[in-house]
Order: structure tokens, then C-alpha cells, then sequence
């Protein structure tokens, strides 16, 4: 009998190729099935709750995986976390129900995108940031999460390439909020998002808040479900996975 | 006529063998000497408050140079911005008396040393914070920053290979402050500091605040001048150098 086991993971995502484990390029679901292939000597596949793009970031992805084992949820942890190393966390790790799956259980995700706005870059986590030397209006992309917020089609937000039964979503909160001065980030829960979603969201927003288009115009492109009138596809970098809800 | 310039600096130092000059290994020194040769065709040589080690970082480091240039200095920050990017950022460039000396002006400096202190690591930030697992009492080591704060030898706490005229200095400032329920750094100011004199307090105070070591025990280190008696050095990831004061 097959044991089911649920993982939470952060992870800096700057130097991999994202979640979806490829051929010759590290990515976070391959580092984490090979710790767990050799730890466990049978080859390993894990479920992540979605794919995040290279570059973006997680402070609490969730994924899950079976194994036939012996060991006990606190021996894999440390086991993984001692193989690991670095760029990857394992914050826990639960043995769960056979039937738990943690992409199609996911009920909700929520995502942070985090901004500096001023004239210089930073240094110290440069690879966190999308660094905007233009002064963003704040109410401007406040009024646009407005808009967004609910039921609605997607579509003028999602990335190619990526066929989906439907592109309705639900989005129970978007919005800003401010940490410092020149600081500030993107805050959105939905009940699932589409390829590329909240970058392009935010790409559109950063549009609004640079005065390019109107909370109107804004609404429009979101009616129009033409990717090609939306703002381009924000930067990983300042992209986190911050909670999955089951 | 040369000019002398005065540069504020934010660096990343992780991927840096620290702020010297050296052959065959990126330093800070090295690059922002570079950026400047080429843009002003000329060898330019920089002066900084002091040495930052291979992988600490800072915020605000002062540096000095003499040039022979038309330039300006908005031109020569945009310049320098343009060429370094990354993990370099020159946040001031000024034009200053002939007199001025980043080293032998410095009156003051400020550094902070960040803590992570749970189970476990953190993977976003993790060459920012030096990670301890065992629970630190603060009390311990606020008791022990009291000890050192003022005038005192600190032959204790500096590093081999340093001849130094005299190893008595005077901190202003040293405790800790804060900033989650498993987060906070130390603060320390000064009106210098010896070679690993930092580091070397860090690791000590670790030793008191892990009940290694009493305050008592603390104190007799610090007037026994003998660093054998002291703790290990800290690891540099976790120092920022955060204000240089004229």
C-alpha cells in the first residue's frame, strides 16, 4: 500500500527553470523528485498545486506525492531538507488521505507581487522586485482591482499556448498594499488562475498606474478577452505562490 | 585639476571576494574601478570607509575618487548605474573637497547582523541572515552588549593578520532590535572597527545567547585581549554595513 504524502515548500525560484520538471535545466520538481527517488530508492513523481513560471518565487507552495515507505512524515522532511539544501525549504510534511491530490483539491491560491518604485534599483534583493522608476498611481490600479475582482472572464489575460476548458475564474480579493515609502505589493486570491494570469494583470495594472490607459479603458480590454489589448506580462522576479487553500 | 567624488553604495556582496581589489576575483572594488576606467579612460583608483569581507553586503559604504573629467556628477552616477547594474548600485555620486577621504574621514559606522532563529531555514533571503536553529535568549545578549558598549580594548575580537596601531575603539551603540517572532538583528555603531571585530562579537554573543557562555564569561573575554578565548566568527551573509558618518 501506497502512503500519500502532502509537502509545503518555499522556494527561491531565481535560479530554475521553474516547477515543471524539464530536460536539462533544473527545475523545482525535479530537484525535489530526485532528493526523493534516492532517498526512497523507487522513482518518485510529485504533484505541485500548479506549474510556477521560472523566476517566480513560493513561500507556500503545496504538492504532494506516493511512495511505498517506511518512513514516517518527519524522516521524509528532514531527509528532503538535508538533501535539498539552499534554494528550496520543505516546511512540512503530512501524511494525508489517499484521496487528497494538491492540484485538482486546490480551492483557492493566493499570489503576492511585489514592486520598488522610485529612480534607482536595489541590490540587495534585486531578484524579489520589479524595480518601476515611474511613479505609479496607486488609486488608479486600486480602482482597476476593482474591476477585476469576482467572476469574470479571463481570457484578455491569459498567456498562449495553454488550451482551458473554461477561462471564467473567481477572484475573492485584489488590491495593493504599501510597506515603505517606494514600496508596495499586488495582493490576489482566486479560486484559480489561468497561464501567465497574474502577470499579465499586473502588467495591465502597472499600464493604469502609469496613466497609459483609464480604470475604463482598463475594464475594456478585460471585456474585450483579447490578450493583444492587454499590458505586457509583468517579470517573474517579483511574483510569489504565498498560500494554497484546501 | 582632479576632481574627488564621493560615493553612497548598495551592494550585494554574495558573489563578491569582498570590497579589495584582487587578481582573478571579482570584488566590488574591482568592478566600480572598471566602470570607472572605461568611462573615463583613465586608471581610477577608489578609496572605501573600509574593507567589507567576501559575501557581506551594504547599504550605504562610502568610497572616494580623484578624476580628471568634464563630467558631472549626475553623469557620472548615471554612467556608473548604467554599467554595473545588478548587484552594484550607486545610490549618490557628489563632488567634494579635495580633502575628503572615505577611510580617514570615516567618524562613525553603523552595522546591522541579521538573524534567523527557528527549526528551520529560509530559502527566499537565505545569503541575507545567518540561520540558527537552538532558541537564543536575547536578555543574554543584551546584557552582554552592554558590556561592550563604550571605550575598550577589543583585542579579543579581532582577527589574525591585522597589525593595528592600536586596538582600542569606542561603540556607541550595540543591542538588538526585533522584527518577527523568529526574526532580529543586531545593531551595532562605532567609531571603528577592527579586523572581524564584528563577526567575532557576533559569534561570541551567539555563545551567550545559546547559555554557552554567561555574561560574566563574556566580560572576562572581552578584558582578556586574547581571541583564542572568543567565539567563532560569524559567517559574513549576515552583515549589511549600514551607514558610514563624516
Amino acid at each position: 500500500m501506497k502512503k500519500n504524502f502532502k509537502l509545503t515548500l518555499e522556494y527561491d525560484g531565481t535560479e530554475y527553470s521553474g516547477w515543471q520538471v524539464q530536460n536539462n535545466s533544473p527545475t523545482i520538481q525535479g530537484e525535489i523528485e530526485n532528493a526523493l527517488g534516492l532517498m526512497l530508492d523507487q522513482p518518485i513523481r510529485i504533484w505541485g498545486s500548479g506549474r510556477t513560471d521560472a523566476g517566480v518565487h513560493a513561500l507556500a507552495q503545496v504538492a504532494n506525492f506516493q511512495a511505498s515507505t517506511s518512513m514516517g512524515q518527519s524522516q521524509l522532511k528532514k531527509g528532503l531538507n538535508s538533501l535539498l539544501k539552499g534554494p528550496i525549504v520543505v516546511h512540512e510534511c503530512t501524511e494525508v488521505d489517499e484521496a487528497f491530490h494538491a492540484r485538482y483539491n486546490a480551492r483557492e491560491k493566493e499570489y503576492h507581487y511585489f514592486f520598488l518604485n522610485r529612480e534607482l534599483p536595489c541590490a540587495v534583493g534585486r531578484n524579489f522586485v520589479w524595480h518601476i522608476r515611474h511613479p505609479l498611481k496607486i488609486d488608479a490600479m486600486e480602482e482597476c482591482c476593482r474591476i477585476i475582482t469576482g467572476t469574470h472572464d479571463f481570457k484578455a489575460f491569459e498567456g498562449a499556448g495553454s488550451p482551458r476548458s473554461t477561462t471564467v475564474r473567481t477572484l475573492f480579493l485584489a488590491g495593493f498594499e504599501k510597506t515603505a515609502k517606494d514600496r508596495f505589493y499586488f495582493k490576489i486570491r482566486g479560486n484559480g488562475f489561468l497561464r501567465f494570469m497574474v502577470r499579465n494583470i499586473v502588467g495591465t495594472l502597472v499600464l493604469a498606474g502609469a496613466g497609459k490607459i483609464t480604470p475604463i479603458d482598463f475594464r475594456k480590454i478585460l471585456q474585450g478577452r483579447d490578450r493583444s489589448l492587454a499590458g505586457p506580462t509583468a517579470p517573474a522576479k517579483g511574483l510569489f505562490l504565498m498560500k494554497v487553500s484546501y
